[in-house]
């Protein structure tokens, strides 16, 4: 029995603009509408069209592809071990159907939108954040009394602060006076009671995510996040977009992430990494631009196996792969990058299991 | 014989955060995927999914909505004498067919995509440009050897600068060094002879957008374009978000825009309206947050004919609306909008045709 579920409410690395990254999160089995967002690059919208084509069946399901196929059959994306379910948690749905039986998609996504209390934010590029901002008026609506909560490190929210909410890019929904939208300052590596769900602890990481486009040697940093369970012990790692410290020959931070769970996360309660990889085996390393290639991705889990100091340490992890970018490509890169992750695994003798994050679906952890 | 082809890429206006405005304007019948955008809320991948979902059939097309059923019958949100289309327009559609065959919906969406030669935003609002931004990695791509350009009036260009492409929020594409995406300077009421297509002037119009939401009386602008064909001498106005210059007890400023079009475009040549019309009538004017309800829209139309000096001056002109705001409603509110519009223009004797933009439909003007 896990600790975390996780819908997927977007996963693209565009730059095709689709749904980018949201996940939101609960604990397993959670009854009520509540829930946390890692990111906000979907949000209402991406909830209403998930209730809307949301089946009871699952890998039968088709996936919107544009590649080989406009349409691919979901269980390609998938390993065959992940424990996986189409749209939103059953027990949320329950939730939902008690109250608003005959109310229309839209109000029911309001339900699940408003359910959303608190973001936890990676960095500030737009694909991580900008659902949110765009969805922010219905979160200072008068019917939402809780109001939202943004958390992230605080070279993100000063970026938020100061880049976007400042009534030129958008309202500022911060210091309008409804007092529904506020930011909430974490600290590097220091755990965070989650309001939300109390049995949460939530520590941030600061991670490297390569250099400024137009300014020589400066760095751009993201964050992941390790949700640790107090009660069940059990954790899980999500993450936005980010490198190894090596790529950029970066001081520790990755790494730092890695011993801090070798040390803290019995071997077996890490339930899953949720991580991206933006980019094929193919792709040159100078045009990565701060992200993973599979090469990169099975290395750092080698090195935190090797944290463990035990070989199967990592035996049977589920991890879970986002953030594809969109090229033109004969075979959708998700596939492509897949099957590249799991031959380099193999090599590695890394016995994990990769599914890839595709938006509408559910990961149980 | 109409001038223009407008493919409605997104309209929402938001805060659902689904496709919002971007709007494809090409000379009517024109060869090859060349095209201008007005804003830049929607690109890639609303591309993609209009090529994927395109049939041949038009009105008896399904439209999603989320309301009272989740999809709908399109012949309802259009004027019955309107020129709709699905999909992108045909001539459009041919030229890709011709050189891309085989290939496979994103290698054809990337075509339309790179034809897209120039943006011109109304302003610097997240649900305008969001889709641009995302999408502009593709913009700096190597193949893409003409770049692109963003045109806009100042005040829009040095937000875009200073608060999107700056490293922090997005990379900095703009001075990397690439050269292939480029801000370029309008002013207010001066023609701009488009690159893209010569026989175009494009007149840009500074206009009222309400308020700052946390600084007292600080005012927000957008921009109107007006298109006007120098071969036909017809012309198209296009507007992004905006209020009545009354409604804030502002300087005359959609008043000159006015003006210009009754003293400069005669009766008959002016082809179209695309305007917002974010709120149904029942909203109160101080929620209306800068934009426009039912009354404004007929009241503006209303003083736009007064100017002509002809009763009839407006007769059969098209106006497409857009912008309407996803809210808790049992009807869809584009509807319920499109009725009041109807209705108020009954009452004023406004002779005018009213459908709803209407994201992946192609209208000629």
């Amino acid at each position: 029995m896990g600790s975390f579920e996780v819908t997927i409410l977007g996963a693209s690395g565009g730059p095709d603009g689709g749904a980018t990254q949201c996940f939101m999160v609960r604990p397993m089995g959670c009854r009520g509408l509540r829930s946390i967002c890692v990111d906000g690059g979907a949000g209402f919208g991406e909830i209403s069209q998930i209730l809307a084509r949301s089946k009871d069946s699952c890998k039968s399901e088709l996936l919107e592809s544009f590649y080989a196929n406009d349409f691919e059959p979901a269980g390609q994306f998938f390993d065959d071990k992940a424990s996986i379910s189409v749209g939103f948690p059953q027990c949320m749905i329950g939730s939902l159907e008690h109250a608003l039986e005959k109310q229309n998609t839209f109000t029911k996504a309001m339900e699940i939108y408003m359910g959303v209390k608190e973001y936890y934010i990676t960095h500030a590029h737009l694909d991580h954040i900008g659902a949110m901002v765009l969805n922010s008026p219905l979160a200072c609506d008068a019917n939402n009394e809780d109001g939202k909560l943004i958390y992230a490190l605080p070279f993100t929210l000063q970026a938020i602060e100061k880049h976007i909410f400042n009534d030129v890019i958008w309202p500022d929904l911060l210091h309008c006076g409804s007092n529904r939208l506020k930011l909430s300052r974490l600290t590097d590596g220091i755990p965070h009671v989650c309001t939300v769900f109390p049995q949460w602890d939530i520590i941030p990481f600061k991670v490297h995510h390569g250099f400024s486009a137009s300014i020589v040697d400066k760095r751009v940093y993201s964050t992941v996040y390790l949700f640790s369970d107090r009660t069940t012990k059990q954790a899980l790692l999500v993450c936005g977009d980010l490198e190894p410290d090596s790529a950029s020959d970066g001081e520790p931070l990755l790494e730092k992430a890695w011993e801090y769970i070798a040390k803290r996360v019995t071997r077996g309660n890490l339930r899953g990494i949720i991580i991206e990889c933006s980019s094929s085996a193919s792709t040159p390393k100078h045009e990565l631009y701060g992200h993973m290639s599979p090469a990169y991705l099975v290395g750092q889990l080698s090195r935190l196996r090797e944290m463990y100091g035990d070989p199967n340490a990592l035996a049977g992890l589920n991890v879970l792969v986002t953030h594809v970018k969109t090229i033109i490509s004969e075979k959708d890169p998700r596939l492509v990058i897949l099957q590249e992750l799991r031959e380099a695994a193999l090599q590695e003798r890394l016995d994990v299991r990769f599914s890839m994050a595709v938006q509408g679906y559910t990961f149980s952890f």
